[in-house]
């Protein structure tokens, strides 16, 4: 997945209050003119940035909370990233008991979405992660799933301390067992937010093979020059994700010239935190 | 949201490959196919078993599974569930950031979903509940966070031990303290799986004014007569979901009758075992 001339992935969570003027901006008011609003901005912005980037991440719950209009939306999105050769990050979060896991993965990893990512969330146990790497290993795809999220609140629960270590490190070790047979990065991934720059090489010793996805550069305060521990020896094994602060690079009619120049910055600095290590 | 003459909530989880021979059973055949089969299915024991429930919980996963088509089902099947007077629980189990948290709060809890509740996963932390109690609170609808799932891997993360308690006691504490300021049971809920019986006492204790939605009755092994220590000394405060046990009690062509005795008999079980303790 990962592309050796980038190691940035383009968030595409769209808002449309941060659109400039003369898009609609309500996601209420009309659900049918801001969701083609919505694929405006975002394939402007996927297409501008595509030569700098190594994938696409979709925050689905932009798209739901633009009801069916929306999942057309993204439909749409996904198909254009797969046209550019890019490959996708469906960022759902995803969760649940084995037998609705299945559903889930059936709903987001098979058929049309053969070869797509998704994020998962851990919380109900390690057997409600297996349906979801089945379904990824049997299609092509990948999961990343939550080891330590870059919110603040993150901390509430996964930085809990237990007499196997934080609930993040038990989940990233159990990641690692996933991997074990796995001869690079493979199906395995993990989500460890790019703003805690201080855990990054910790994760990157506890995580051997899996791909770890880091969100949180640019907007939520991360800085690419912090994110070199995150990667291996060869540069490799990360992908730094930054949404707002590329596709809401302006505000102004200017967006797509902003987004492109905010993502080109972005793997710039990747790339030279990487060189200077 | 508690009707006095049942605890009983009746899980809508579609699940094609159950249904009579003379239905789809393929989620991936024939998509349009299958969600009409879906729909008529759901309808009917939705109705069949209206006298005997206090609410619906449909499974979203299993309407993500059939894609658009299944997402129509679902709003379908709320709509016939309002004009039952019915309240709903989507199980959706949605948890993110705060900024993304709002996106699904407002795809699920606001304008036609007013009045709905909603399942949450607590994993990214407590910031991240807030903007669904937000929206639950302004809409006259309800939250049910996740505590402690039902599933036998939810001892992996949920109970293990900190110095501040197992993770599912932190979680409960917290929604403790967000039900503080109700007078009765509102807005705040917790999900206790019915098949830890042995925890069922502790978690009424620990949550006082938070209604606990406890699935897992029938097919996951929770019988009706071990519940009766989820109920406050009014046999009010929880309520029972069962699934499978109903929808399919029979895979025959007299899934409608098995379904509304199966309903009426789980009804009577939880009267009996209140009555008796």
């Amino acid at each position: 997945m990962l592309e050796l001339n980038t190691r940035l992935c383009l968030g595409l969570d769209p808002r449309p209050e941060s659109h400039p003027s003369t898009h609609p901006k309500q996601f209420d008011f009309d659900p049918a003119a801001t969701a083609t609003a919505v694929l405006k901005h975002c394939l402007e912005v996927l297409e501008a940035t595509s030569p700098y980037i190594a994938c696409v991440k979709p925050q689905v719950a932009f798209y739901e909370a633009l009801g069916i209009p929306g999942l057309e939306v993204l439909d749409k999105i996904c198909h254009a990233a797969k046209e550019l050769g890019l490959p996708i990050i469906l960022d759902a979060k995803r969760g649940d008991f084995p037998s609705t896991a299945e559903a889930y993965a059936s709903a987001w990893l098979t058929g049309e979405r053969a070869g797509t990512a998704l994020t998962i969330n851990p919380f109900l146990g390690f057997e409600t992660i297996t349906p979801f790497l089945k379904a990824a290993q049997n299609n092509d795809g990948a999961i990343f799933v939550l080891v330590k999220t870059s919110n603040p609140g993150s901390s509430d629960l996964q930085d809990l301390q237990t007499a196997h270590g934080t609930i993040s490190e038990i989940i990233a070790k159990h990641l690692s067992e996933l991997a074990t047979s796995e001869t690079s990065y493979g199906a395995v991934g993990a989500v460890i937010g790019a703003t805690h720059t201080q855990e990054l090489e910790h994760f990157r010793k506890l995580l051997p093979k899996v791909l770890l996805l880091l969100p949180g550069l640019g907007a939520q305060g991360a800085k690419a020059r912090d994110l070199a521990p995150a990667f291996d020896a060869e540069g490799l094994g990360a992908i730094a994700s930054s949404s707002r602060a590329i596709q809401y690079a302006s505000s102004g009619s200017d967006y797509v010239n902003a987004a492109r120049a905010a993502a080109k910055t972005m793997r710039d600095q990747l790339e030279t935190a990487l060189q200077n290590r």
